[in-house]
């Protein structure tokens, strides 16, 4: 046993006791080993008091372009194509891979200090931000975007980056590290594009990102190209047959969209801070959980939000929809909490992921309670959705390793990535 | 001179220089005496180095009960009513003056750390209130909430700790504590009642609180009761002449509401988090905006939010619109942030507040931006917006005096606060 935690308070995410107090958690290798009121037996080589702490999965965050990190606040209020062409575009082509390295380091910092444990991203400079995923000892789920008609698929740059990625790093470190495929989106690609990315999904097992009615222009520019929705469009093209997908935003799907996605064992990154500040709308969320599709919660880039803070867009979630729908009742603090831990491990195809449970990964992170804005504490859940922020975060393990740990972070030489960044 | 800052970043929200960069701030007693980026000659008392820090008008939480500070996390995810009789009013009767106390103390800790220097109160049990905001030396606007008929005014225990209160904190430590009046809401009183109120308001030159067409069914039920709008009702009665109502939500008010607010010279105190949570709705703020209603920003009370964090009031604000409206142009971010500060002081009454300006209270807050989450900095007022939260706060200062500082808190025994409540 390597790490065993005392009088913790532990949100465990499953279904039976959702809930523990005064409880232990053990650590061995990457595996939880034990959860529950009793001592366990054999002495840990670190034993961690978590007295007015709380212990809690990893958060899950779905779809984010960490590199974007480095253009926080670069632009915003304004129209979403100014915001492109006038500032993230001519921004991006500047971009480097040293600098996405460095970027990708600071947002990888920026998501354990403040409880991510595992990502899914799709961005270009993927072997810079695989580097600097595997150094960090996060978890992640990469992909390399793909953009474009199709034609001459076979030498395109990023199609053999996306090769190239999955070659180096597709089960990296004992799955650590998975490559999904992704296809950016129905507006920036054709058909047989579409099908050839989704191809190389199916032949290897991978996950398939796509951005999918994150506007209504997008939508609706759909639905006059081809007679349906994006969703019903990627169905039509066969895309989904043996694959799953994630889909991300999917602020304007409808019900039958919704039926597509559940019926492929599919899933949604909902955005909701990225929706709001670049006016995309409000997905329907309520209608997509009433229907059974599995609905995880992201940042997106940190363009749009501007941050990586997961525990701004859970109180978000879980208040949005509410106020929405005019139903107090809409999305419960549980439900939300779920979303952001448990769904998303699902949609990054991680079986294992998301529940303090034996045998599952030891992803958790550990919340300071004794602080004023988390006192008193009538119901831990309800001040982790409601109350807490990323800050309140002082721990973070990703497969048994912590990464984060009382403002210091492990693997990651902070004072440099600021010092080249800041 | 009492204290020197140097090397700060500073945000004035001052019209002509919004923001400073290597910028001094200087206070000698209660007052700003300097900012500027040349280096006052006095010698200070005390000099803080403020590199890598911002400075910014503290901020003003214009509408919350801080007694409810007990009842964070007692119920959530509930139908209003289920809400209000089951959980918060049985837990109202039994509050006693020493809990309201102690509850008082731990909000204001909580809004010293994240960055509150002033807020506007409504309640009972006001003398202890009082108490607490007189020994903890956070600046307020606190008034008792008057419900009722208004047959047999005078005897009701209410009005009498109203004018207690009145009689005894207005104006205590030179303006530091201001009463206000406050009739509860609409369909908590009758007219007689809230002629005698604003009467009050009135002959003292009050600010005048009231909770207005926060849900659609109070709006509703006054239409049917009086033929009008619960704000035309209280234009019709009179209450608005030569008083400055403070009405809070207004998530259902008309563009003809607006307009009296805005003749009136009063404010609405927005709770978009508040509002959301208990599916009250989203308030129609940039058309009271453009109808040049003053829009100033609040918690509510923390059973409804669950906390006082006004960075999650100001980022929801700036984002939330902009997704309702489909206009991502519809609140930026130096907006925002005037409403948390300076509107918020106009609401208050308080012409010398919410700006970093010579002559002006010293009511500022410092933020440590050597974050992961607030790194890089292309427009400091946009992290400040988007990116930080209230934990990012390192010193808040009331009337030139420091309250809390790199987590030590200098007027409360926060220990103790915590070992009675948590």
């Amino acid at each position: 046993m390597d790490i065993l935690f005392k009088n913790a308070r532990v949100i465990t995410m499953d279904e039976a006791t959702s809930y523990l107090e005064n409880a232990y958690v053990a650590v061995s290798g990457r595996k939880i080993e034990y959860v529950g009121t009793c001592r366990p037996e054999k002495t840990p080589k670190r034993e961690i008091d978590a007295r007015g702490k709380v212990i809690m999965p990893g958060i899950v965050n779905t779809h984010t372009h960490i590199p974007m990190t480095l253009f926080r606040g670069l632009s915003d209020d304004c129209e979403l194509q100014v915001w492109l062409t006038q500032y993230i575009w001519p921004a991006e082509d500047k971009l480097t891979s040293d600098r996405v390295r460095l970027a990708s380091e600071l947002a990888i910092a920026e998501m354990l200090r403040s409880g991510t444990t595992s990502f899914s991203d799709s961005y270009f400079f993927v072997d810079a931000i695989a580097d600097a995923v595997k150094s960090s000892g996060i978890r992640a789920n990469l992909s390399r975007s793909i953009v474009g008609s199709g034609e001459e698929y076979e030498e395109m740059a990023s199609v053999s980056e996306m090769k190239e990625l999955y070659k180096n790093y597709h089960m990296f470190d004992d799955g650590r590290i998975k490559v999904d495929a992704s296809i950016h989106a129905e507006y920036t690609s054709e058909t047989e594009c579409r099908i050839k990315t989704a191809a190389f999904a199916r032949e290897n097992g991978l996950v398939l990102q796509i951005h999918t009615s994150e506007t209504k222009k997008e939508h609706n520019d759909c639905i006059e190209k081809y007679g349906r929705t994006p969703t019903a469009q990627f169905e039509k093209e066969g895309l989904f047959d043996g694959v799953t997908p994630l889909l991300a935003h999917c602020c304007h799907i409808t019900e039958d969209d919704m039926e597509i996605i559940r019926n492929r064992g599919g899933s949604v990154a909902h955005c909701p801070y990225s929706n709001l500040k670049l006016a995309s709308g409000v997905a329907p969320v309520p209608a997509m959980m009433k229907k059974g599709v599995n609905v995880t919660l992201a940042t997106d880039g940190v363009a749009s939000n501007n941050n990586t803070d997961m525990f701004e867009e859970i109180k978000l979630f879980a208040t949005l929809h509410k106020g929405i729908c005019g139903d107090p009742t809409a999305i419960g603090a549980l439900k939300a909490l779920r979303a952001a831990t448990l769904n998303g491990a699902a949609a990054q195809g991680r079986s294992n992921l998301g529940r303090i449970k034996k045998g599952f990964e030891a992803d958790m992170i550990m919340l300071d309670f004794d602080r004023p804005h988390l006192i008193p504490c009538h119901n831990t859940i309800s001040n982790v959705v409601y109350s807490a922020n990323g800050s309140d975060v002082v721990m973070t393990m990703v497969g048994g390793k912590i990464l984060y740990e009382d403002g210091e972070f492990k693997t990651i030489d902070i004072e440099r990535v600021k010092s080249l960044l800041a």
